[in-house]
């Protein structure tokens, strides 16, 4: 995606961690000029480099109000939201009150339908939600091989059965990770987010509860009805130091449906690990009934 | 079930917890004579009062061995079963080793599996498995409200969102409870057993991770497939008292196909805990597709 113009600003609402600031940074080399909103996770992040400011949730009506009078008529919104809001304990300002059906419809429901709710927010307050990827399309991960080595027959076995049971959870909008050896299922992420799903496998781990002859996959999927756009699972260096952490030794993600954070450093990181993370065929991982999902990530 | 004559030796294969006390008395005053056989969670368990030993996993051919020669016909397995016994770090005796291919398939699957195949392994080795509900059939949860008062319309929605992603869990044979609510998936149990997803939920809690106005619901339920003998989910006192301590306001259980544990204590400790306890209707229960399955809460 092209800016309309040389220096049009894009608005970048971001949450926490690393990607709001790859976007950022590959909006600005694309000739975009970021204006980025900080919200939840995202508050205390350094954004010193490019205009913004910290939005509370109570305030959406003002933040709406700061990217339009930035000239903002694209918006992009990624990065984490682990808290949810709750409207009961904050104050919201005369404008965000005006707009607080809009605001409550989206918080409802699952947390993975926060950033699909906002772009839908953003839409109505008439700007044109943008998705990571039209800025950045290098950054969704390919079919195949991503990095470290191929997975062996065990773990192509652990991520079938993890893309069985991922997919069947998804289709009831329910979390988008699960962690499965050859022979059972040892974790499914929910409200508590992937990260600490990992952290609860290494501690299962850690007190026997997984067997030595256990190899473990994780396996994060796209929901059979998620909106593609807005919306898509993540994994970066910090997926594969806790998921190395947790004993694991292969990552299973939908090619073409899911992001790749710092590609680079994840392939080093996949190496030094010996872990190996497969890009899931697009039609296959959307197909429980297919066993055969993994074959893609020999060699 | 009675005993085939008075004082008929019982074998009890105890793991830890409540349980296997309760079917040990319950046994002695239906006129077995229990023999128990201490393994896994409950090695260290105070059994004085009863005649029995603790096996290792690498010394099941002696328990066996043990059993008969006490006189026992007729064998109860209940109890938890933490740790996955890992025979690569243990020295199997001789008579054991020569059973070793089954002893592998005993602990392969799903942990859940593990009763169901130590029935099979017992009934292998010429002993007839027998059923806690065989012993005690009074064990077995009610339809309908068990204890605490009724379930509110927040509840009831959980209840029946539990129910549902339950049920599909269970058809892909992977843990038994879920807590959600009315409008969300907060935690799924797989390796980890629900004590421990329970201590989530109140972390989740305790970080702001659930709103305030998320009433809260458990939900265990047989999976379509379970073996109904030897496998029931069970709760208990520690079940309510868990389960409060993670906010949670409403727990469901399938009629008929879950054990209660100490019945009266959980009648105390539901209403001091302000819970409600459901038992869900049998048919309804097992069909996903059926939104009204807690209907029967209702007062």
């Amino acid at each position: 995606m092209e800016p309309r113009f040389p220096g049009e600003p894009l608005g970048l609402i971001a949450g926490g961690g690393r990607l709001p600031r790859i976007v950022a940074e590959a909006a600005r080399a694309h000739g975009f000029e970021p204006v980025v909103v900080r919200i939840a996770d995202g508050k205390d992040d350094d954004w010193s480099d490019f205009k913004g400011e910290y939005f509370a949730w109570g305030r959406a009506g003002d933040a709406v109000r700061f990217m339009k009078a930035s000239g903002v008529k694209r918006v992009l919104a990624c990065g984490t939201v682990s808290r949810r809001p709750d409207f009961r304990s904050i104050l919201p300002s005369l404008r965000t009150l005006l707009m607080l059906p809009t605001a409550f419809r989206i918080v409802r429901g699952g947390d993975d339908r926060l950033l699909r709710n906002v772009a839908a927010f953003l839409k109505a307050q008439g700007l044109e939600p943008v998705a990571v990827q039209d800025v950045e399309p290098q950054l969704l991960a390919p079919e195949g091989p991503i990095a470290g080595r191929a997975a062996d027959e065990r773990e192509r076995a652990a991520l079938a059965l993890g893309v069985r049971v991922a997919q069947t959870l998804g289709s009831l909008d329910v979390g988008q990770a699960v962690v499965a050896s050859q022979e059972r299922v040892i974790a499914l992420e929910a409200a508590e987010g992937t990260r600490e799903m990992l952290h609860r496998v290494a501690d299962l781990r850690a007190r026997g509860r997984v067997g030595r002859n256990e190899r473990l996959a994780l396996v994060k999927v796209v929901k059979p009805q998620q909106d593609e756009r807005f919306d898509l699972p993540s994994i970066g260096v910090s997926t594969i130091l806790e998921a190395d952490g947790a004993g694991i030794s292969a990552i299973g993600v939908s090619a073409g449906k899911s992001l790749i954070i710092d590609f680079d450093a994840l392939v080093v990181a996949a190496r030094d690990a010996n872990i190996a993370v497969v890009g899931l065929p697009r039609d296959e991982a959307s197909d429980p009934s297919r066993a055969d999902v993994v074959s893609g990530s020999e060699p």
